[in-house]
């Protein structure tokens, strides 16, 4: 088999030319970044955990009608998309204070927001992914306001719709980003949800222990990481039988590992 | 004369109780601070010309029918103004990219934006007044949405005031910060104009020579400040006879600070 060309290599994971016009294999690395990429490390068996645990969350939202780029998975570390036109703005939805929102707004992390809110932050790493507001983006053409009424909108709907299905398996969800894209239908443009939802863009909060489930374990040195983002896929139902039975605890785990 | 109470006291201004109720007497200091108050300095006289040049825009804008909360300038250092219940955002309009949206976004300064756009900002002196979006404001209840189109509107009118304004004067408007207040009227609150409008909370810029007639001046230790506020003044106006005769001219008094 020829060498694929790589169309594009981002921090978690490599983009390359599909088998099709319009399509595109994603793959998921186990690499891990933080705070912008200062801090740089990876996560044993990331890649496998995120390809099968946005698999499913896309299936499960093109079924209730969010559009996305999602059409197959491959094999354990890739999926086969959509082309789409990337809309340089990550949008974030955030139903409990944590993280930047916490730090910038004075707010005690783990408080429920009086509403659910959702920010948009200006893609690109040399500048850090700056906060912006509407405003930025219609000055600056990032996106029309249809496509930026299409995004929150969907944004709201994968929000309900994540939020109970987390619920369901005793897991808070604090906040997640998204990305979305452009695709072309006869020289129309079509915003779809793209890029991945895992453990890596959303805060997930064990209910009962308040215990972090998600990125943060690496970002603060909590230890742990692989743990965590196994438990989310267990509890999604998507781990063989065998590790289905082993419940986390990620406590005995750290002293484990002397933390 | 018995001591009057003083209300509050910000970085450039003094609030007092004023003779009657819902009045307060607003002192224009010549304290400068910068960067959040990292620095801090004074610039000679600058109290008397925001009283003047505040006094000056107000008394127009009320004219065109913004209202505002300036009643009458009583004194060198001080106006009467109506009590308000301060909104907690500062509201900054942008013609011209520069200061924070240039190192946010990595827009050089001096470039045209491809259109205005109005930033909020909130309020909080410990937080350093972070940049916030309609969703926060919304989220946290800080203005409702009839007082947010109510400020933009004004805020919008305020831009296309000033711009002609200082256009007529020799003076690009860059951009400048606002604050808004509520007075209640029979149970009902209305958002007016409050706070100041001065070299202190705008960029402006020489047409001609591009040369800055406000506070970065005082921010990135260009030297001339007294002299930029003098000349703001001049040009509108302000200034007694003989002091208006005298053309500033910046280079030649930068020579004399051996800069």
């Amino acid at each position: 088999m020829s060498r694929r060309r790589q169309i594009y290599e981002g921090k978690a994971k490599i983009l390359y030319e599909g088998p099709e016009p319009g399509t595109l294999i994603q793959y998921f690395k186990d690499d891990a970044t933080a705070f912008n990429a200062q801090k740089r490390g990876s996560i044993a068996g990331k890649g496998v955990l995120n390809n099968r645990i946005s698999e499913h969350i896309f299936t499960l939202l093109g079924q209730i009608g969010v559009p996305t780029h999602f059409l197959r998975r491959l094999n354990m570390r890739e999926q086969l998309i959509r082309q789409v036109e990337i809309i340089p703005i990550e949008v974030v939805v955030r139903n409990v204070a944590a993280g930047t929102l916490s730090k910038r707004l004075g707010i005690e992390e783990g408080t429920q927001l009086p509403r659910t809110i959702i920010e948009y932050y200006y893609k690109d790493d040399a500048l850090g992914d700056p906060l912006i507001a509407d405003e930025h983006i219609a000055a600056f053409g990032w996106a029309s306001q249809d496509e930026m009424n299409d995004m929150a909108d969907m944004a709201i709907r994968v929000n309900d719709f994540l939020s109970g299905l987390f619920a369901g398996i005793g897991i808070r969800l604090i906040d997640f980003k998204l990305e979305f894209g452009r695709i072309w239908e006869n020289e129309y443009a079509r915003v779809i949800l793209a890029d991945e939802i895992s453990p890596d863009g959303c805060r997930l909060w064990d209910m009962a222990t308040n215990e972090k489930l998600d990125k943060d374990r690496f970002r603060r040195d909590l230890g742990g990481e692989a743990e965590a983002y196994q438990e989310v896929a267990r509890r999604l139902g998507l781990m063989p039988e065998g590790e289905a039975s082993s419940v986390l605890d990620l406590d005995t785990h750290r002293k484990k590992r002397g933390k």
